[in-house]
């Protein structure tokens, strides 16, 4: 996620009116189940079989890298627009057709396709992406559509009536990895990313495609207003591998996702100046590098203070010789925490910090037992500042309970903040919306082997299906 | 310098016998002037004005960038072998040519201007050489063949007569910046790097251009052998900016240089885990960019406990996003001091410290404040080992007899290590050899705004031209 966006409003109960109404408070819900019966749709069981054999097999548009001898041990690579983006695109319209959806294509080449329920009305969405980064994996992203696309078979499977209509989204471009913005087609959706520019990134590595040129060419530029206004959603639920090491860690199996954390990203410059290594001794050098170092292990002490992250992921510096101390060093300063007064506090200890390590003042012990060296300067650039969002109680509570259902132990249910952004955000800011996450292998994601068992990508979907089916019972009985 | 060459051998007296004689005591020595009349040679003096012009006409040949208003005000970009080097070699022949020298090009394009004696026997040399740094000085090099001819020049002006040859020499390709390889001809005459090595070397940026097939295409090609064999020499005198701060700091005037620092270049190439910035919590984590910040902070404290240099030139870092918690990092140590013993101590040092910071452990206070993270892992490459070369001690006392004369005051000369590589390195491998610096402004080098001021430059030829003179005189006496 690139792009910094507004902070989620908080939606008022009064905004859902006429679409969809409150949760308001847990009571037994229900489906209509073929034609007139009212059946406990906790009952209704997502295929695990079935659900891992599609996700499997759509993923052979795009295969990636082999990682190990089990057939299914590649990752993906599945850029989008690709023509195995096309292929999976492709796969998705007809299935959700044959399923008895009405599918719609935007302007985006988002794909929205809707189950028809008892009623009129905004559907409640499960919405997720298919693409992929270039050396990805079988699940980030494509989980959320599978188990989406596994909920409307198993209601198809049970002749199941929901309220509302239902159905499942597939958003354009999530990974920003050929067109570089990520959460793209959400973001213009919400009207947080103009159409125009995204419609003009061009392929990253030189091409001369962009996305406009690549949605025309592979037929999904869609005639309807890639927005909010054209395409209003009762709420959006986002099943998503957690990308991180927790649930894993703490042997649970669902995260309730209360949010996304704040984040602000820096680009930070250090000069000093080029000297010989060899000639110039301790005292008499402004050495870019060191200092960089030592701004580095620092953030990192202030982020442990904060209860923060704060990550380092791209440094350089010049001239880059074995023998020339650097006269320069840039780096990238990635800084996250739950809320947004955290993320500005850690953001002021560095200023002040990192200026007085340049000018030689020991900090926290970071000089002792260092030689004195000449002044250095640092400087900062805001290159993004990503308020907190959070989710909807309505949505995070159908979450909750759905996850204590599946799993019939509150001890394997963890309420989280999501680390990295995903479409939910882009879609929070006009719906109701939530997430589910699914535990990561060692915690790995963005990388062939990232890996969710068969079983826990089940539990997932079973916790999807019943989230929407929740919140869509819930507007029925309101 | 980039190729490690075995310390310098403490060359015994007894090497001397024949081509020259042990310096063995202070005395008084002369140089015939006009014929028969002896002539006390301090009185030679080396004409400034005519030095600095000489020098910024020959620097009109491989111009670089510009740095301020004045005429002078840019540097240099006169890489070995190209076009503009041959315009000042083919100056540097005519002009000791016609200042009655005998002139040979050996194999690898060193340049030997020899100026008769009166007795026959092995030249006393002043050398350096005429290429230069793509964005390089007027003074690096090229300050030390000014003076040499400037003391031909001098020489010339007095009739004066030396008792042994007294001569010039080019090296050819010190900078290695075109051909990468260091002090690479001087390298080839003593034997310590093989002819074939030095042909087929390579342009750097993409070329086909070999030095074999530049030295034949500009001329430079001789036919003489690159060997301290076919070409010996009495002794080799260098003249050359500091490249460092020192001189300037103390207000002194002349270093007498005793010799080159110990060196060993090492790659690190620390390994953790690519993970997302946003998911993985700091407890979580091994972060390559993390523990390389800590290791070169504390490479630092180790190089300051030893009295010795550490330096990171070049750090490259894997996947590069902001994103992303670097999985890998590679960064150069180039670690320095006076004493191989030194050296070797701080490698110790190193190795020990850093394993134990990859493995969690708080090293001089180093994790205080730090969230205790994953194990990481440090590998160690050693890719040069260049042990302190010891200059010659008679060559050292007739500098600063020489610099004390020509200053006039003991407390403007400074005994000095050279942290940098020299032509005179190979040289003292295989005759007396010792180095004379002048102060470089604000230590800067290799650098367009590399600046000796005019007096300087002068006092340093001074020097130089009085350590040759002294030499030969000693030869003479002995």
């Amino acid at each position: 996620m690139s792009r910094p966006i507004p902070v989620a409003r908080r939606l008022s109960k009064a905004w859902l009116r006429g679409a969809c109404v409150p949760y308001t408070a847990r009571r037994a819900f229900s489906a209509q189940v073929t034609g007139s019966r009212t059946t406990d749709i906790t009952a209704l069981k997502v295929n695990q079989d079935r659900l891992m054999e599609t996700l499997h097999q759509t993923c052979s548009w795009g295969t990636g890298k082999r990682w190990g001898s089990g057939p299914n041990d590649t990752g993906m690579s599945r850029l989008a627009l690709s023509d195995t983006d096309k292929q999976a695109r492709d796969w998705f319209v007809e299935t959700t057709s044959s399923l008895g959806c009405h599918v719609k294509v935007d302007a985006m080449g988002n794909i929205f396709a809707v189950r028809p329920g008892r009623r009129e009305g905004l559907a409640t969405f499960a919405g997720s992406h298919l693409d992929t980064q270039p050396s990805g994996g079988r699940y980030d992203g494509i989980l959320g559509i599978l188990a989406g696309v596994e909920m409307l078979k198993t209601l198809k499977d049970h002749q199941a009536e929901t309220e509302f209509p239902v159905g499942v989204v597939n958003w354009t471009n999530e990974e920003g990895a050929r067109f570089p913005i990520s959460m793209c087609s959400s973001g213009v959706w919400a009207g947080d990313i103009p159409l125009e520019t995204a419609y003009n990134l061009r392929e990253v590595g030189g091409g001369t495609a962009t996305m406009r040129s690549e949605l025309e060419r592979i037929g999904y530029l869609g005639s309807i207003p890639a927005s909010h206004k054209s395409t209003p959603m009762a709420a959006h639920f986002e099943l998503h591998i957690e990308q991180g090491p927790l649930l894993e860690a703490e042997k649970q199996k669902i995260g309730v996702v209360h949010g996304v954390q704040a984040y602000r990203w820096f680009m930070v410059d250090v000069s000093g100046r080029d000297a010989h290594t060899g000639s110039t001794p301790l005292g008499k050098r402004a050495d870019a590098m060191l200092l960089a170092a030592r701004l580095i292990t620092h953030s990192h002490r202030l982020a442990t203070k904060h209860s923060a992250v704060a990550s380092t992921g791209i440094l350089s510096l010049t001239p880059g010789s074995t023998n020339t101390i650097p006269g320069h060093v840039r780096f990238t300063l990635d800084v996250r925490a739950p809320a947004d007064s955290t993320v500005e506090a850690i953001e002021a200890d560095l200023k002040r910090d990192f200026a007085a390590l340049a000018a030689g003042e020991n900090i926290q012990g970071l000089l002792d037992g260092a030689t004195p060296s000449l002044p250095l300067e640092v400087s900062w650039r805001t290159d993004s500042v990503s308020p907190a969002t959070l989710f909807h109680p309505d949505c995070i509570a159908a979450v909750r309970a759905s996850a204590e259902a599946v799993t019939g132990d509150k001890s394997l249910v963890r309420d989280m903040t999501s680390g990295a952004g995903h479409d939910t955000v882009y879609a929070s800011r006009h719906c109701p919306a939530s997430m589910i996450f699914v535990p990561s292998k060692n915690g790995v994601s963005h990388n062939p082997e990232e890996y969710t068992s068969p079983e826990d990508c089940a539990l997932g979907a079973q916790v999807l299906m019943q989230s929407v089916l929740r919140f869509d019972s819930m507007r029925a009985s309101s």
